[in-house]
């Protein structure tokens, strides 16, 4: 039953012997199903072609690398180093050592680490997008090794991932500021075209709804996911709407750069104008004041899809695809002018 | 002259061949250098024996992987984020994709990474300890494919390597707050058994005699290189020596710990204590009062690694091995209180 090494049988040999496609091939061997009648052509061919299934096949083709790679978008940005961390405890423990990619949020490179898993230099990965394009599909449906994806995929799209509720987590600081008594919020986003941006412009519109107020455009508007473009944002802002009370910051970086604006036109925070983030990275607590943020739980995010990525590694038989959703909550700090505890501290320091 | 792929020379074949250790034989292959006679006995049993050099050699052996990797301390000291920016730049302009290593300063975990080059998934790597232990010595000798050290390492190892001078770093931010007018400067270290730690110790140490200020054992403390860390040091040293009014932080992740630590106990920055950083990371731009900071020319350093690391990846000849250095420079901004400019911003804040 066993083929030797360089006679291998592959996707392409299994897929015109069964007279299917070859993404059905690759979804049927990594044992994410499909119609049953493909499946059973697939396996039929499979045996009779020799195949060798998972880590017996990799391990005839010249060994488990005994690595995996986590490709995050931005290795500046905090939050991910707060997956990294989790990533690497589990797949430490599961005998791995972990390799990192910082794509720039490139897809172009984004879809280079899903192709170079074909190299066998990584034995699984675990993708974290701000963008998923039809490629990325294209590519997940037909990857040589497991992949996990931290975000959203579609419901078709049969592969293992671990998702945050933005949308939740930006109407919850709505309504919070709301309940604070804030009624001029403005929104400082990342890229429109990103699914944290959208879901985040989404959860703001959605909270202003909830609180009974009136979505102004003008206090919306669209940037990056960093401090410069953040700073920046928030001084067209507030030059454009002096009477703005409230920056609902789409991450916590370009909160940080918000809080510069602010202090540079002279804004007290919180008195003046209350600040909240998102992701609640350790720049919430480094940064003055203390920036109330929404945790999308990164690191439950992070240690979710490691497990999910190491089962799938390990598994002898073939776990269902999991889709994970991680709830949001709001850490409330300082920026906000919210809790009497923190204020007191800002008092203390004016 | 070419051996076929199998059946090539080991480095062990070579040195029983040619009669010399396998350090020698790993030095000359890799273009080291060594004595004269031990070259010219290399060169010949590996001519003899066909081994192919270099690039064509793992090329034969199932190809160049066109990654290579960056073994780093710590993820979350964002120093390393900013030589990471850097040496992506430069390996992707020369055609390679850059894998990231967290080590967690763990010496078992960097001698994995120098060991795992044999495996191949990676044609070079940079790697950034922050202790050298003869083990690391031996490893790089022998490392099967080419390293680059971003740090120190002893002469007569003949490895490629770029070191900041945290000696002189040091000494330039003692010097600053005396000329300022502080006289009990604290010092905030990481741990001393490492090669930072024990350097930055030493510049404060020199600062403080080139002042003709006393050394006081009472002004110094050891702790990590981490916020919660210097955050806890802050605190033992302001309640031992109440009067300090100046703290040297051995980097940017333990004063923002000191500033929440003075903070907390309610002094002023500057007008009470002064406070120093290292390494001028986006912290000293992101916490309050902005972090006066000595940069040892993190981005410079990653630049210089990965150059020299694609000069011997892509190099037919045999460059020599390269030690630099990469000077320091003081970026004063509000936490000191000597610049008008900043001063006068943190001013408009109390």
């Amino acid at each position: 039953m066993h083929s030797r090494p360089g006679t291998a049988p592959t996707i392409e040999t299994i897929a015109r012997h069964a007279g299917v496609s070859t993404a059905s091939v690759s979804r049927v061997l990594r044992g994410l199903g499909g119609r049953p009648d493909t499946v059973a052509r697939v396996r039929a061919a499979a045996t009779e072609l020799g195949y060798v299934p998972n880590a017996m096949a990799r391990s005839l083709r010249g060994g488990q690398s005994r690595q995996v790679t986590f490709a995050m978008p931005d290795i500046g940005n905090p939050v991910y180093i707060a997956m990294v961390r989790r990533i690497q405890q589990v797949v430490r423990a599961a005998g791995y050592r972990l390799l990192l990619h910082s794509t720039g949020a490139d897809p172009a490179e984004e879809l280079a680490a899903l192709r170079a898993l074909a190299d066998r230099h990584s034995d699984g990965l675990i993708l974290c997008p701000i963008r998923v394009t039809p490629a990325h599909l294209e590519e997940l449906a037909r990857s040589a090794a497991p992949v996990v994806v931290i975000g959203s995929v579609p419901e078709e799209v049969p592969v293992d991932s671990v998702r945050a509720d933005s949308v939740t987590g930006a109407e919850l600081a709505v309504r919070h500021l709301v309940a604070a008594g804030r009624r001029r919020i403005g929104l400082l986003n990342g890229p429109a075209d990103t699914v944290p941006g959208a879901a985040r412009h989404r959860g703001y519109e959605r909270g202003l709804e909830v609180c009974g107020l009136p979505h102004d455009p003008a206090l919306t508007s669209f940037g990056r996911f960093d401090a410069v473009s953040g700073e920046a944002a928030a001084r067209d802002l507030l030059a454009r709407v002096p009477g703005v009370d409230a920056l609902f910051c789409a991450n916590d970086l370009i909160a940080v750069g918000a809080l510069r604006a602010l202090r540079g036109t002279g804004r007290d925070v919180p008195a003046d104008v209350a600040v909240v983030g998102v992701d609640n990275t350790d720049l919430a607590e480094a940064c003055w004041p203390p920036l109330t943020s929404v945790d999308l739980g990164s690191q439950e995010r992070g240690r979710l899809a490691a497990e999910l990525l190491i089962a799938r590694l390990d598994a002898s038989g073939r776990p269902p695809v999991s889709r994970l959703a991680v709830q949001p909550r709001l850490v409330v700090r300082g920026s906000c002018g919210s809790t009497a505890g923190t204020t007191a501290t800002h008092k203390e320091m004016s």
